[in-house]
C-alpha cells in the first residue's frame, strides 16, 4: 500500500531562490567522492493531509530537523544515485533516469512513503542541473553525482507511517573514479555478516541496507582487502561486491565464454548499470541482433543465475575463471583481482585490458558505458539530454 | 573494532543552557506516546580527531544537519528506550539503566561509532532529569520516556565510518500505556516479510531494524490485526511481537506449566524487560530461592527455546496453550488474544487476570515490574534513584 498524495509533486510550481554567495569551483583533481556540494539543492515537503508542497531550489545548507524526526530513530530513508555528464557539444546528459525514478517509487511504497511522478522529479532535477550548470566538471571522465533522497520527518517516537516526508536532491561534482588509472580491487568474502536476506529489503536503495555494512568493511580493510564480497546461505552464494552488483566470466567445458550475474530477487539491488551491462551483453550475444561489442568473444552465453564461492574458487583453480568485476553508478565497472575466502586467497585473472586496470570483458563494458553516458555513442535512448 | 575516543565523554564538563521560555505542562490525559517533549535536551558531539566535546543541556529544538549527513543516507543510528518514574516519596527512579548502556555500547561498536562510559552517560541523563524534573508525570502509571540516540553526522556521501557522531537525549512524558485499562492485542503472523536474520543486525537497537517494519504493520492493520508477529524460516519460528519480545505459556503433558521465550541470538532483541521477566520467572521457579511471584503456578518451567507457529497453533487447538504476551519498555507487558496465521485465526486464551486485559501470568509480571519500577517493591537493585 502506498500512502495517497493529496497534491501531486508539481514542477510548474517550482520556486527558485538563488544563493547570494556562489562558491568557488573546486579544482577537479582535488575532489573526493561525495564531499563537495554545489551552490543549490532541491527540496519538496510532503505531508499526509495536504500532499506535496511547492518544490524549491534554494541555497545548499543545513536541514533543520526536529530531534524526534523518525529518520533519526527508525531510518525511513531511501535514495538514488545518478550522474550528469557534459558531452562534447557542451550539453548536459543523464543516463537512464527512468530506471532511477522507478526504483525510487518502488522503494517509497515499501517504506510507506508517498510515491511521485518520476517524470516530474526528473524535470525538477534537470532544472537544478541548469541552475548549477557551471558545477558539472567537463574534464575527461568527470561528472556531477546526483543524490535524490527521501526521509521521514514526522516528529514522533511512535513507530508508524511517515506522515511527513522531505524529498531533497543534492549535487556533488566527482572526478574520474580512477583518477590515476583503473586498479583492480581485492574482496573479502564475508562469512561473518550477511547484508540481505529473503523477504527482507536488500533489493531496495534504503539507507538501512548500508549503515551496518561499514563495520564489516573496516574489518575487511584490517585484513588487507578493499571491499566486502557479500555471501549468503550455507553454500556461500555470491550476492554483491561492496555496494556494486557482481559479475563473473568463465570459459565453459565447450570453450564458450559464459558471463554471469546473480538473478534479481530479495537479496540483490537492481542496479541501473547491472541492467545496462545485461542488455549490452545480451544484444552482443544474440546473433540476430546487429549490435556487437568490441572486446567480447564472438560467442557468449549470458546468464542470470546463482553463483557460489566454491564455484569461483574451483574455476580459479582449474583456470576456467576469466574475470570478476563489479558494476555501479559511482565507479561504473571495477575489476576484481583477489577474493579472500575461508582462509584462502582466490586469485582472479585481470587480463587482456589495455592498461592492466581492467580485464578485457570489464573494459569492454566500461568503455561502451562511458561512451553512451558522455554521448559519444548512441544506444536506444539511454542518454537523455537535459 | 570500535573507533577509539580521543577525549572521553566527561560529565564534569557539562554545560547547562536553560530555556528562557519553559513550556506549559501538558494534561497527562492528552498525551500520545512520543509526541510531546520537555523543555531541554542533552547533546554531545564526537569526532574522530578530538573525541567527545563537552556535553550540553540546552533548550529542546531542531538539529541543523548537513543534507549529506550519513544518517540521512545510510542510516547509521542507534537508540535506547528507558523511563523515569516518580515514587511515592517524590523521588525519581530509573530501571536497570546499566542494561541500556551496555546495549548502546554493543550497538555503537557494530555501527563503527565511538563507545562511551555508560556510567557517565547515565549521570548526564540524571542531570537532564533533574533539569526537567517538573515534566515527569506523577499520576499513577505515568512516566517520562527517555530516548538516548546516536547518529552519524559526517557530511559525505561516501559509505564509510562515521567520523562525526552526535549523541542526543530527549525526554517525552507518557501516560499510562493502557489509559483505559489493559487490552489484549491481535497479531498477524508474517509469512511475507522477515524482520531479522542470522548474521544480520536484528539483535541491535538500530533504527535500520525499524524503518522497514512500518509497511508490514499497515498491511496487518488492513487485515484487522494490531501488530505483526515476526516469523523466521521454513518452520515459521516465532521471533518478536511488533517491537516487543515474545512470551508464551502452556501446560505440559505432565501438567506442569512451561513459560517460554525465544533464545537470544541474531534475530532477537535483548530486551531489558525480557531479561527482567526471565530473572523473575527463574527466581520463582527455583525452589531454593526465597522469591515467589504471586499469580504464577507454584511449579514452573522456564525455557529459552525455539518456538514455532505450528506449535502454538496445535497447543491452542488441544487446549494446552495458556497465554501469549509481549514485553517491552513502552507497554511493559501486553497480552495477545489472537494470531492470524496462514489464513487461520489462532485464538489465545486471556484468562485469570483481574480485569480481562491480561492473562494471569502476564498480569503477574506486569504488576511486579510496575511495583519495582515505581519503587513500591525492591528487587536486587534494579530500581536506581536519580
Amino acid at each position: 500500500m502506498s500512502v495517497p498524495s493529496v497534491a501531486p509533486l508539481d514542477a510548474s510550481k517550482l520556486r527558485i531562490e538563488l544563493t547570494p554567495s556562489p562558491k568557488d569551483l573546486p579544482d577537479p583533481s582535488t575532489l573526493v567522492f561525495g564531499q563537495t556540494f554545489t551552490d543549490h539543492m532541491l527540496t519538496a515537503k510532503w505531508n499526509i493531509q495536504t500532499g506535496w508542497a511547492d518544490p524549491v531550489i534554494q541555497p545548499y545548507g543545513p536541514l533543520a530537523l526536529d530531534p524526534s524526526s523518525t529518520v533519526l530513530h527508525y531510518a525511513p530513508t531511501l535514495f538514488e544515485g545518478m550522474k550528469a555528464y557534459v558531452d562534447k557539444q557542451g550539453r548536459t546528459r543523464l543516463f537512464r533516469p527512468d530506471l532511477n525514478m522507478a526504483r525510487l517509487n518502488r522503494g517509497a511504497a515499501r517504506l510507506a512513503f508517498p510515491t511521485l511522478d518520476g517524470e516530474t522529479l526528473t524535470e525538477l532535477i534537470k532544472e537544478l542541473l541548469r541552475v548549477d550548470q557551471r558545477w558539472i566538471p567537463t574534464a575527461e571522465g568527470c561528472s556531477l553525482y546526483i543524490r535524490p533522497t527521501m526521509i521521514g520527518t514526522r516528529a514522533s517516537l511512535g513507530v508508524g507511517p511517515s506522515t511527513e516526508v522531505l524529498l531533497f536532491v543534492i549535487l556533488s561534482p566527482v572526478a574520474k573514479y580512477y583518477a590515476s588509472g583503473a586498479k583492480p580491487v581485492s574482496l573479502l568474502g564475508s562469512t561473518k555478516d550477511v547484508r540481505a536476506w529473503p523477504k527482507g529489503t536488500g533489493s531496495y536503495k534504503f539507507g538501512l541496507n548500508y549503515g551496518a555494512c561499514v563495520q564489516p568493511q573496516l574489518e575487511a580493510a584490517q585484513q588487507g582487502y578493499q571491499q566486502v564480497l557479500w555471501l549468503y546461505g550455507d553454500d556461500d552464494e555470491v550476492t554483491e561486491v561492496g555496494m556494486m552488483n557482481f559479475w563473473g566470466a568463465k570459459r565453459g567445458a565447450n570453450g564458450v565464454v559464459e558471463l554471469f550475474t546473480p538473478p534479481l530477487g530479495d537479496i540483490i539491488l537492481p542496479g541501473v548499470t547491472r541492467d545496462s551491462v545485461l542488455a549490452l551483453a545480451r544484444a552482443h550475444a544474440d546473433p540476430s541482433h546487429p549490435f556487437r561489442l568490441a572486446g567480447l568473444p564472438d560467442e557468449l552465453v549470458v546468464s542470470e543465475r546463482k553463483v557460489t564461492m566454491p564455484e569461483l574458487r574451483d574455476a580459479a583453480r582449474d583456470g576456467s575463471l576469466l574475470e570478476v568485476f563489479g558494476t555501479g553508478t559511482a565507479a561504473v565497472v571495477t575489476s576484481v583481482e583477489r577474493i579472500g575466502y575461508r582462509d584462502e586467497d582466490v586469485v582472479v585473472p585481470v587480463e587482456g585490458g589495455s592498461t592492466g586496470g581492467f580485464g578485457r570483458i570489464a573494459e569492454a563494458f566500461y568503455d561502451v558505458l562511458q561512451a553512451i553516458q558522455y554521448g559519444d555513442a548512441e544506444h536506444e535512448g539511454w542518454s537523455v539530454l537535459v
